[in-house]
């Protein structure tokens, strides 16, 4: 039986990947896609995310808009990586979905509530913000949500600043509230998408699959490699986001520990910081676990199936 | 033409004062009341709510039920003001009203949406958590909204610590998100209200009214007299949300300055201090207040009219 | 028998004052001067100390220069306020007064454990970086200090933020240092400072006097009376400092009161800020207080009458 | 020509074998010994050192004691590991020696003031406390040092908190001030310590060696690997002070990298962290250094020989 996902966004071209690559796999039951300030601002990425639907040809999935701006936190969005659109590089097709008339925190909550308890598994690929206010508002989603798997944070590195990762620097309360809700969580933070590159192999075995949606990832790439390259010294970029989506369709495509993970809320130097501690096991009640240790071939392999399944939509 | 008010609040002694009040004005339209967790547990404070509507006779008014926390620090609710039940002193009638289906967040956004711009003020006695929810996630009320009139913080004084506010420490956050919203905000805060003391010719005042709802307020009174005595040393009990409620009523019956104000969010010993620059006049651009001086004659003198109209509900 | 005291110092227009004031005052025993970085870097006080020396005729009191830096923050001088020299206005005589060869610190510890337990006051009127030090490097001389009579800090009010005083705000880590040791503490803040305002009557008494010294203070208060009209928007100067050194003199020219202080080395808008507690009567053990309410013609009658006793030297 | 090294430490079962180490190598010039509070109080941490200089035959070596307490915040010493002496597990002989009159401070700055520039190591195994009142007290020393090697902190694992290692979290604010000032400084820190384990194969050759100060060492080693089980589940004790004595001996011991490293002074999660910048080549400008990679053999065999060279001194 396939797992039922809410995936919540900021498109993204990391994001984007995430979106086909839960679209096209077997494994994985799209039953909503909602979007959230973070690469782009929330008018720009939902938009993106229903261009993107458009190039997947996801149908029958409703869209929502949610947060325009952080908890506490003024907007910083990532033009530096992801272009003015905040998805730059190819051409986006005109939309043709439409957005669902609510809020995204209420088509999370809604979501849930109206499937079994323990088979929605949360998959934000941005911000928190979204997620948190859902907890906050309707806090008996929490028991009912299978498993959080987000995309975000890092142990032993930072993106945005020495040791925070963008999705939870940005907004840091709302990444707080969520690591310390009593829901299974698993970050996949920097310490496995870094592993996670786009290589010129990659590309290859990409371009070879020759559709819109697979060319249209390879104008993706092309654009986010030149970006990270200028940014932060990356020779392939990580595509991160996607990591998160393919746990979910194949656990063993990484490595997951249990460990306490709390949120830096104060820190001069650590504001944003994913803190976990290793010094001893995890005692029982802990309910957050750090990826590692991806299985390069086998991701990727996930992603280019998904595209190959997907086939050749946009029209 | 009376001035249409949502009572955020969490009943609480002076809150059910504050509830009276606004019902028994008629230069008040009580659009709804919700709820939010402070005083007591977020069930208690509801059914404090319902309890009070009874007593006052409130009918054709939504109440809803908001947060149960707050947005990122723990519960802290103050039994040793507010007693065990959050109202504690007099018996509690059951209630008669029903709950409006919707999340308190929910009604203040469609109550704000749903009246000309301009024409509501929020008047929040408790905790800013549901207001704070409701402008993220639907920031076109903040310009919507005519006034925020809170009772919370004070500029020269503490009361749950030596510079902190209850209704602003337990959620300092949401505080945050409301002071640094530009909508035009009233602070009425420990600065105004420890001059609202429900003195023995006040209580005296009160009590010739002689109805069902009057001798509740006095009840309430005698007990918030003896946990104020005992926890901080006041002859009289200072009686904070009515404050607020006597503000819209009346502007004059305070003195209101225009200045820079903003909540403390990492201090370690001013965690929810309201911070006020006084150095220099407010630029025009500031849309916050602070309240002092208290006319205390003509504001009991609300209180008691109040009463009077409201004459002797509860059956 | 004349009070011992320690003057520790950054001049800066109203150190000089408080030297002066020291220095002509029979009730007072100016055992050492020592330096520290503040109104301006440590090299320019310094030599404006000495300076001020010769204009009053100091002689035979070590002066010593100390911290040339806070102990954790950076820098931060006030030319705004002090000028390039730090003591701008009136022209400085070169110094005839050598340096003492120790550091500050080692000055102000060596004169307290040479002289009895409980007989010398420090008088620290600018950063508390030095006091902090010497407290740190001997701890034997906290229980021998009479008193700590400072000027810095305030209650209800800031200079250097909206809540925060500029010789606390530069060096909140000594002050905490120095707030928290279990000397006796006299805070001479804002509170009290912002009342010893040099009106056009004072100007008037001082330039009557008629002396080198009285015209260089008269010189001092017109650049200082221009930089606090144009930077603060007040219409006469306060004059912080001689007041620490008035309540040694004559502690009936203030009012003070027992209070619990410490100081905030965390807060986003509070750094540095001086936190009183007045919700209870202050502790048995408590040992600092806050001057509020001075008598604003003794205080200038004692400065009048210093300048008188100190005569017309410089040559 | 043999490295000349100040020790500054709080003996402490691992600051007494880099005592014996750095005594015992002939590439090193022992100049002075200075102890601060840390391990235990500064009483019985000079008692200890005292006592391993009699163990180990140290003549004509300053001592002095220095910090009895960190420069903000409160004591806090470390029994658990050390036991209620701070050296528990070896009878101690009475000390011979005689402290200095100095304060480790003023011995500290004269030392470094009386060699050549760039001939004087620093090498701190304890709380930072007295080498940062000296940088402050004397800045000249600064550009004076050849090198501050310490031990201390961690870039990716804590000891005392989840990120945060005890000799640094116990006085963050001295921590902050050496890592800032613009000294060579190399952080021997828990990503090396850790590596530094006594194995049966260790004590085993260090028994072998069979004088007075090897059955010290073992002893100290037997106590300290019994409270390191208990107290942090390692299986051998972690020896993390002789590590910086060795680098100094042969930096090829271990590898160092440049990386831009501060100290947080503000988390709720994070205080006293050791942040290092890893996201980018540090600049030219950058003074600090991280250490890993130990070379385990190389370490201990400097640790026998050490040993050996000393004899069989304490008479």
């Amino acid at each position: 039986m396939p797992k039922k996902i809410i995936l919540d966004c900021d498109p993204g071209h990391d994001d984007a990947i995430a979106m086909l690559l839960a679209h096209g796999s077997p494994e994985i039951e799209l039953l909503a896609v909602t979007t959230v300030m973070g690469n782009q601002t929330l008018e720009k990425v939902t938009h993106n995310a229903l261009s993107v639907a458009r190039v997947a040809g996801i149908t029958g999935v409703p869209f929502a808009a949610g947060a325009h701006r952080p908890l506490v936190r003024e907007v910083e969005t990532a033009p530096s990586i992801h272009g003015e659109s905040g998805l730059d590089g190819p051409v986006l097709p005109d939309p043709v979905l439409e957005l669902d008339s609510r809020h995204a925190v209420d088509l999370i909550i809604d979501t849930i509530m109206s499937h079994e308890p323990g088979t929605v598994t949360l998959v934000p690929t941005g911000a928190l913000t979204n997620i948190a206010m859902a907890a906050r508002k309707e806090p008996r989603i929490v028991p009912r949500v299978r498993e959080v798997v987000l995309m975000g944070g890092g142990v032993h590195v930072g993106n945005w600043s020495a040791v925070a990762e963008f999705n939870i620097v940005i907004d840091p309360e709302a990444a707080h509230i969520v690591f310390n809700e009593k829901w299974p969580l698993v970050m996949v933070g920097l310490d496995l998408t870094h592993e996670a590159l786009a290589t010129t192999e990659v590309a290859e075995r990409i371009a070879a699959v020759n559709t819109v949606p697979a060319r249209f990832v390879g104008e993706l790439l092309e654009f986010f490699g030149e970006t990270y390259k200028r940014e932060q010294g990356f020779d392939y970029p990580p595509v991160h986001d996607p990591c998160a989506v393919a746990y979910v369709i194949d656990p063993t495509v990484m490595k997951v520990t249990k460990v306490p993970l709390d949120v830096e809320l104060t820190g001069a130097l650590t504001l944003g910081m994913t803190v976990a501690d290793f010094r001893a096991p995890a005692p029982a009640e802990c309910t957050t676990h750090v990826a590692t240790d991806l299985d390069h071939g086998k991701f990727w392999g996930l992603v280019v199936d998904a595209l190959k399944r997907i086939g050749d939509p946009e029209q």
